[in-house]
């Protein structure tokens, strides 16, 4: 009891410091930060031995738990891992600086001169798994846009995450940056989540980064607000007018190039008018990849050999060389089966047919839509934002990748000459 | 036990066809949405007496409930209160439609063409008290910016309530929208708000206005999105260069002119350079207007006559005509002082000098920051968003006044031609 006790006090006590921190962060120039960063990028390539060996205590760690091979893959730090993590803060330094932004600003008839500029939102809170990068990326772009961070990863990756949070600390120190403005909770309970997860005084936003299923307990305990997505079923549809070369290159690239990320396709809809001339040539070249295919009965008509594909297939995130095939009357049945089955993640129409096109684009509210596009580009790099850190599927705040301007916030700034309310 | 269950069906049913009305609506035109605003004004114009009537009902009741005089003020409806409900609704059909804004665009080295469109954030619940206007006011914004929206109002206005949202939906299906895009819960018992709060597959973000202690039962229960506002603890500063005529005019209408908003001064900090000159004239004006001073030890040497200021009036919202009042050693000691008891809400400098209004604009992370001009214009129609819904001091998603723009989120939209991701 008296153990548990300390340890809420403990958490209450880093995240008070980050508050405080945050308000000196906030009014730190660009110049002072970019230095960080660099500064930063540099300590990870010097440490790289001392990285790599802390590392080795959590993959010797992960033997005896018996992780899986793409636990343990995720969980490794090579030095082009650790190049690629000093690399991201380099690219996070050379990106604009959000913060003192005025976005807008206008002139009301009572002569007030009003404006909205970009603040930091002030402690953030990064709930993640396995990858210990995420301690540098995240740090970094907290950093960038003004904001302290508190940061808690999982007991797989705990010494790799203490080892990179020192460095990060040590170079705050060097530069005269407060180090409670990048702090590493150093306890791994789930318990620990539930603390943080309470003070809503002191942390401003949570993000959390990870399976569903610790996306879904951040979300039922947190009394602050939390920016999330749980999956990404995302779906391709092919429009009758749609070219078969096209169709085949994005549809390789949606659902092979990388199958186990949020971004790559789940459910291929066809538009029954053009399913003849399309689904064989695709499906043979799939198949020829490793994909498995699953389709309903009008799918299995066309291509008699591949599975049936359930019911619970259409709200299926394979993350896998799986794919599950719908043939729809039209844009409207396929329309309306991303809005019943889908996550709000990213939907793309593979079409020749304007009006079709704008339709989509319009009426398909998820945080990505695409025309003649790759699913894969719903990501904060692909679409210009620089970096990301993290993808959002609840509308509030930030729907899509995440970006710098996404961890800063607007205020109201009012220039008078002594107007007063009548 | 059994009642209870039909109850949790009931409110999920009801947000149920609140997700499904809002996958129409969101793709109603801006003149259909305009159309209907100007026939729900008429509506509630041609049914006053009506209106007036189930009133009385909720007032009867809230005087042999020995509610207070204030809260039976914001309870009653008067002719000219409905008038200015159906003013308010014409006047958000006047305002520009925000869906389908596209506010940037911009292209990609492969030649993807990216921009973000605004689209309506889906369901919105409000959760409120007393003011039976709110029904209308919140249901016309949410209407414009293409949101379903379901209302949860008091037990004290409950037949106001009803009737004006019967009135609403009377016009949506005359106009042949859903009469589910704007429900009004039945029930008034607590348990409805913890009902509503767990429906994070059908609302997508939750409005609560009213007290303090309401707003904080919401954020504790919620799994949906909250934004909201606990309290306004308002500042003025006046620096060493004040003018004296305009300090007495800003902080007149700041205290006096409606001390029972959230946007009133409740604290007045003096540079300590100035306080000799500012001081005396200020407190003569103020408490002539009945305003009750209390001081720190250094005001009252200048104010002898003057209550002493405790160390928990720095943190009140009075609410009311009292004003505390400290002097300072300067902008700094000022910023630390509404870093340490502020709400986050309105801060208002007074000086002459171009580098602490600079400073002042930058550094003080409010969701309003003034220089010479009065506390009272943190408000959605006097910062010109033409109407609000609310006042955000949680700096996610929105911070400040909550205009129709605030009712929507953005999308990622990319226009390619066969681009994948390499």
């Amino acid at each position: 009891m008296k153990e548990k006790r300390d340890f809420r006090a403990e958490i209450k006590e880093m995240a008070k410091k980050a508050k405080a921190s945050s308000h000196q962060l906030a009014h730190v120039s660009s110049d002072l930060k970019d230095k960080t960063l660099f500064e930063m990028a540099e300590e990870l390539e010097r440490s790289r031995d001392l990285l790599i060996e802390e590392n080795q205590k959590d993959l010797g760690a992960g033997e005896k738990a018996h992780l899986s091979s793409a636990m343990m893959d995720r969980l490794r730090l090579t030095p082009s891992i650790i190049q690629a993590m000093a690399e991201g803060l380099r690219e996070v330094a050379r990106l604009p600086d959000p913060v003192g932004q005025v976005t807008k600003m206008w002139r009301r008839p009572n002569g007030l001169t009003v404006g909205r500029m970009r603040i930091p939102i002030g402690v953030i809170g990064i709930i993640y798994e396995s990858r210990p990068n995420v301690t540098a990326d995240a740090a970094g772009l907290c950093l960038k846009a003004g904001n302290s961070v508190i940061l808690r990863g999982g007991s797989e990756a705990f010494h790799s995450n203490q080892a990179i949070s020192r460095l990060l600390q040590r170079t705050m120190v060097k530069i005269g940056l407060p180090q409670e403005a990048v702090q590493t909770i150093p306890h791994t309970q789930r318990e620990v989540i539930q603390e943080m997860l309470q003070l809503e005084e002191e942390i401003d936003l949570i993000i959390p980064r990870g399976g569903e299923e610790l996306i879904r307990f951040v979300v039922n305990h947190s009394k602050i607000p939390v920016i999330k997505h749980y999956k990404g079923v995302c779906h391709i549809f092919l429009d009758e007018s749609a070219d078969l070369e096209m169709t085949i290159q994005i549809c390789l690239n949606a659902k092979v190039q990388r199958p186990g990320v949020c971004n790559a396709m789940e459910t291929l809809l066809v538009h029954e008018r053009g399913a003849h001339r399309l689904l064989p040539k695709l499906a043979e070249v799939l198949q020829r990849e490793g994909v498995e295919l699953r389709g309903c009965p009008r799918t299995k008509e066309i291509l008699p050999g591949i599975k049936e594909a359930k019911e619970k297939d259409w709200y299926e995130e394979y993350l896998d060389l799986i794919l599950s095939i719908r043939v729809v009357k039209g844009i409207e049945e396929a329309m309306n089966h991303i809005a019943t089955y889908g996550s709000l993640h990213t939907e793309s129409i593979i079409t020749s047919d304007y009006q079709n096109a704008q339709r989509f684009l319009r009426e398909v509210n998820s945080s990505c839509v695409l025309v003649n596009a790759s699913t894969r580009f719903n990501d904060g790099f692909e679409l210009g934002l620089g970096a990301e850190i993290g993808i959002s599927t609840s509308k509030i705040h930030s729907f899509g990748p995440m970006g710098l301007e996404e961890l800063t916030t607007t205020k109201f700034i009012v220039l008078g000459e002594g107007q007063i309310r009548t």
